[in-house]
């Protein structure tokens, strides 16, 4: 946990924008798998610990405006509890390390609750059923309701105030970052012939237990990098292919970290593997080089499309005019999705207040295809943690898709493409901030060079 | 997957418990994290694994009895998601592959049930958030009608026949169970004093992933084994502890192992964790020596609290007549919790379906500390798998509220208890599957004698 006077400097932040109303956060619960008490890992919710910190279910806390109040609610372990639990802190003593004096159960969070008028009550947009089952409970309320209730101030003002990053959360989100480094080094180092992509994700999935954490989000770990939402992990890799590795730290915190990193199975490229390599990462680099303040990342988005667009071009895979294309949204068929997102306490920060709010300050986003798969498109800020994130996919059921409509025939060389069908996809990730005059990537450096990611792989084959 | 015929033969031998009526499954969907599209893996409902063996979310099946027809419900993916996906099965192929030729959409599935009389409609009880959500949307009731249309016959159907494994599926358990076998073979081998319980517990969890399943259970990896529910991984691993491992594999087909294992860190036992941990191995031994059809369970568990308590007395721990004392939950000071579960599909077979219908025939448990945890009370048949787990613990918060409110005083030395408050826990913990005239253990041989253990811990001081 940070400093007890910097929750109390959040909640003093967020109260003083708001005039009147009760500012309702509901923890999460567990969640349980097969039945019940078989739980997964338990996770807050990432504005309840901004807010408040406590890393247990069954709470809820209030911030009454007009009072200046803030309430945490919660029951407390029975002695039953703490025999086969050990010995556990009240909630009293949790919410004090947090700067809070206002505490009480359940019954009288239910107490409080229903003794507001329902208009004054502002809450988040909910993301799990259990949310919406104690929404429904504690105002009384429908199910189609809830949705008509969200309070949109709300989630603008945490989503402007969680945005901007403090020196500790950097510090924080550096150090999940350089485990995340580390379990990329990890997989380069010890993936072979013939094992299975599951043992590599167990490497993987080893190295962030092992340091403390958990995953930040479902590995993908694939010689498929094609799929973008790959998470099936029973193939046997085998020489010549590209492994494409996403996958990231989560620390006690809760601050993520999400890299990418592409290499051959063989110990070497193979110089068609080397040259299509080079386009992403030059289209990554560019990318890195264009982040500061007042940029608007929509543009950054657009420059790396031009990027893949030219150097796919260059090869054959592509033709026409470029700014034509790229406004046709033609480089979609090999880039279809964002250049990168906001990352914090969620990989992608504050998805569920809704990427309209939080990435693109309430205007809409883009309906092309592919564009409307960035998942932001504001002026950066000092502050801000994003991902940079490009990649080159060749994706046959996209390719036949639009080799059968037609779609942007006069830009792309269909049989051109079709010689590389089967090449997979590549994809490079880092994150990084923004400081007041620029861009720091954050974390250790990982391997992204060809040169460098030969020379990791070169520790597998030892 | 087993066999078509399998699913068929098990819906075919459902339906005919009963004459009438339709028997809903609610499948299980996504569970996000932090927010709604970072999830958890995806878990299925494990009796919609076992009749309907469809390994996808967002999916409802219905057997209807009267007609002799079973169904199965969902929403084919669109070209949308297969671009981002990869090529994906439709509802029908998979239904074919388990012996249903009758699918829909979830459209199809709303106008379904939503013609069917209320009272005709057979429900399981829910268990997550969402499964609420959706008898409420579906069958148009309240939340709190929702436990009172609970069908008990579904439940017990479904309870006498999954009680029962098949051929195929204790070939599955068995495996399931050697891969656990091997994840704690993999902690004797590698725990080392100065690492943490999170290095342990990775090293037990990349076994399994690298098997190609999953963890059945959160992992317990700790040096507190007395603290029973116990999921904190934080503490440094020091000479002279205990480590006591709790930790079970899921195959892919959802089949559960579940073994317990306590190790010194140090290379060897001292003669005080010797002694304790012999009382923890006969109590083991003898239970699994009475394991055939027809004997109840609850006499394997006093067994085994007998020879606890005896084998304490003779350290000095207990006192008085072993028999009186047993009836006084005297032994539940050292031994708190259950001799054993049934597992299959899931670790605490079909909890979520209650133990009262599953484990004890639809007889009260009894509401003794102690007693009141074991988890399986009815006579026993062949084809029943369970886990053997007996052992002893000394619990601090126990120890000092029974010596407060001198429970059971007259059975207990507390003087010669607290000598030993700080001594941990130790518990051994395997499989077994009832024959038809005796039992067998399931899966490969785990280290559980104090030679075998020591030997494997040898392997790790190399």
């Amino acid at each position: 946990m940070f400093n007890k006077q910097t929750y109390i400097d959040r909640r003093n932040q967020l109260r003083s924008q708001f005039n009147s109303g009760i500012l309702l956060f509901i923890g999460n619960d567990e969640s349980g798998m097969n039945y019940e008490d078989n739980t997964y890992r338990f996770r807050q919710d990432s504005t309840f610990l901004y807010y408040f910190g406590i890393n247990r279910p069954g709470l809820y806390a209030i911030m009454d405006v007009e009072n200046g109040l803030d309430f945490i609610y919660g029951d407390d372990f029975t002695i039953d509890s703490i025999v086969w639990m050990g010995s556990q802190p009240t909630i009293k003593e949790m919410a004090f390390d947090f700067g809070i004096d206002k505490t009480g159960s359940i019954s009288d969070f239910l107490k409080k609750i229903k003794s507001q008028p329902l208009a004054s009550i502002n809450y988040l947009p909910p993301y799990r059923p259990e949310h919406r089952l104690k929404l429904m409970e504690i105002l009384g309320i429908n199910l189609s309701e809830i949705s008509t209730r969200i309070s949109i101030p709300f989630i603008i003002a945490v989503g402007e105030q969680r945005n901007v990053k403090s020196e500790e959360e950097i510090k924080e989100i550096d150090y999940a970052v350089s485990i995340t480094a580390e379990m990329h080094q990890a997989a380069m180092r010890y993936a072979l012939p013939g094992m299975t992509e599951a043992q590599v994700a167990a490497k993987v999935h080893e190295v962030a237990l092992a340091a403390g954490g958990d995953i930040s989000f479902p590995t993908i770990a694939t010689i498929n990098g094609q799929t973008l939402h790959n998470h099936y992990h029973g193939n046997t890799l085998k020489k010549g292919q590209l492994f494409l590795l996403d996958a990231g730290y989560e620390t006690p915190m809760g601050y993520a970290g999400d890299m990418s990193s592409t290499f051959p199975v063989s110990k070497t490229f193979t110089d068609r593997q080397k040259e299509i390599y080079q386009i992403t990462l030059a289209a990554h680099n560019d990318a890195i080089e264009m982040l500061k303040p007042n940029v608007n990342f929509r543009e950054v988005h657009l420059q790396v499309a031009r990027i893949i667009f030219d150097g796919l071009k260059e090869m054959g895979f592509t033709k026409g005019n470029t700014d034509e294309a790229i406004t046709n949204g033609a480089h979609a068929l090999f880039f279809p999705c964002g250049t990168g997102h906001l990352m914090g306490l969620d990989v992608h920060d504050m998805e569920n207040l809704g990427e309209q709010y939080v990435g693109y300050c309430g205007m809409p986003k883009s309906k092309q295809f592919g564009l409307k798969s960035l998942r932001l498109g504001r002026e950066l800020k000092p502050g801000f943690v994003l991902t940079i994130e490009p990649g080159i996919y060749f994706i046959p059921e996209l390719i036949d898709l639009w080799q059968q409509t037609g779609t942007n025939k006069e830009y792309v060389n269909f049989d051109k493409v079709n010689e590389y069908r089967n090449f997979g996809g590549i994809r490079n990730e880092e994150d990084v901030l923004i400081t007041s005059n620029g861009h720091r990537i954050l974390g250790k450096p990982l391997a992204k060079t060809i040169e460098d990611v030969e020379a990791e792989r070169a520790k597998a084959y030892r």
